[in-house]
């Protein structure tokens, strides 16, 4: 578990989309954000009160968390002396970056003598059980694709934020880097040994009072074969009781695989379906969560009714619209 | 790759089953075992001829490999001796245990001093890719189950046996520990990081001769919760040409998960292929293995009989009478 609230560094971010992941905490946990360090030349902006590292400290920041992606996948001198002073400071360091902070020597050795922790949210943290398939208590729901980079993870946030504001148990329960950043905590289950993945996302998603809701941020999709391994040990191992389905409609093939189209919305309410039941026969699709991002407003909405009525479900932009229909269901349950 | 012929150590197995590891080399690759090497009390025997480490190398043993499961997880000092003296003796050392032997710092530093190699089958030794789903040449045949430890092993390694008798082109490609020691190379796929899952299989089955086949050990079951994500990237991973149905008909519930029951052998076909025809449109189920151990030989005959006319497929039990009618359909492809 990351302590929180953060200070976020966005470094020599070149533009903004460098910085999404200190976008991502600041637009789901501002209330974990103190404020944001910016090196010279840096591009990205969140709105947040500019702090030195003591500023930062006497607000209350417990760790600073790489909200930028580097370049060339290098932490660079420039970023160091900044990681280096922060854990001089008192700071833990948080980074979901492909190079590990543990293995920049300098960082590792100020850290042990500083007492301080160097958070690596790529590598998985804890010795995960393998999955033994018990039904646990309360609820869970997740998002499956029709492809991987559909809104999945954008879903499960909008809807844990909007049911915790219509006063409902809910918990975030990040399965990928991102994720993690922005609520402190999670499985990052691209990293998990095979045997593992499910007894993971047991180990994530533990029994709970009957009316709590886990939003269980999906991954991958049945359909995409590089990584439909880690969909399905996310659905066996979530338990879900309600799936919702996730689709960018102006999509031409699955994320990398040139050769493979995406598959119909009934295809993959069918097969989720399939495969969610052999862990839990109770288990429904509730709705239908459309990324519309490349669609007019009176494109959208007409793709959202088509849609809607021809499976008999909602469906809604969650960017557009906010999350209400799905919510709805998920009560009706 | 390890390299062969081995010495086939049996330590001091307390009971034959102990060493199945080392049966099982024996039976699929005889041409591999130049001897075996037992200790005091070892109550196994492989029928090989009992040999000295000078025995075995100056009758050309280049691996010993530990066949032999150890009690309590250790590695005991009386093995430990053994070990360390076929280092000294210029033998490679081969283990599937869950303790590592590069762990063993006795071992790593003798290894390291007389330059041997120590593989440890557990760990994958290689950077898989991320799966890119292009087509390769060439065929493949996956086993895949109703449940886990139902037979799929067995039934891939008899297939690749006569298939190669039957003068075809066939490989057989381990995806686990006992495979890997069997034929001395493969993918330890339970033990690759999820996000490489399925790049591991299309690493293990590259291109190939358009008549040869890649016969694919099968892991896991898409119902066994515990273990389904392995046998979905298993299955996008390997773009099967042939799905083979493995089934154990007395079994009561899934291996390890007393409340989920088994699927019907149609579920399976019905689930496999629409699973194998997203990276494979042309696949094909093309027969059924069943491990009949448990029933007589008239109950295995008017078992395999009625599930043959039910599924309109052929039906067999490997180990009983070969596989030749799965042969058949392979070729008739």
């Amino acid at each position: 578990m990351i302590e929180t609230p953060y200070l976020l560094f966005l470094g020599d971010a070149p533009d903004p989309l460098a910085a999404k992941v200190a976008q991502g905490i600041k637009d789901w946990r501002p209330e974990n954000c103190v404020g944001q360090f910016r090196m010279e030349g840096c591009k990205a902006d969140m709105k947040l009160p500019d702090m030195t590292l003591a500023e930062a400290k006497a607000a209350g920041a417990k760790t600073l968390v790489i909200g930028v992606a580097n370049r060339g996948g290098k932490i660079s001198a420039s970023w160091k002396e900044v990681l280096l002073d922060a854990l001089d400071q008192d700071f833990d360091l948080a980074s979901g970056l492909h190079n590990l902070l543990r293995n920049e020597t300098d960082l590792s050795e100020k850290a042990a003598a500083t007492g301080r922790t160097l958070h690596d949210v790529r590598v998985p943290a804890v010795e995960y059980p393998i999955a033994n398939g018990e039904k646990r208590r309360g609820k869970r729901v997740l998002a499956i694709g029709t492809d991987c980079s559909i809104g999945k993870m954008y879903t499960a946030l909008a809807l844990d934020r909007d049911m915790r504001a219509a006063g409902m148990k809910s918990t975030f329960r990040a399965t990928g880097q991102t994720g993690i950043l922005i609520t402190g905590e999670g499985v990052p289950l691209d990293a998990v040994i095979a045997d593992f993945m499910a007894g993971s996302i047991e180990w994530l998603t533990p029994d709970n009072d009957e009316d709590h809701w886990d939003v269980i941020e999906g991954q991958g999709s049945l359909y995409h074969v590089s990584f439909s391994g880690v969909t399905l040990a996310l659905i066996h191992g979530g338990q879900p009781d309600a799936l919702i389905l996730c689709h960018e409609p102006t999509r031409t093939h699955m994320r990398g695989l040139p050769g493979y189209g995406l598959p119909a919305l009934e295809d993959l309410r069918d097969l989720g379906l399939q495969m969610a039941k052999i862990a839990n026969p109770d288990c429904q699709v509730v709705g239908i969560s459309v990324n519309t991002a490349a669609l007019s407003d009176a494109e959208a909405e007409a793709y959202l009714e088509e849609v809607s009525a021809r499976m008999g479900l909602p469906a809604v932009d969650p960017y557009r619209h906010g999350t209400q229909p799905l919510i709805a269901a998920l009560q009706a349950l």
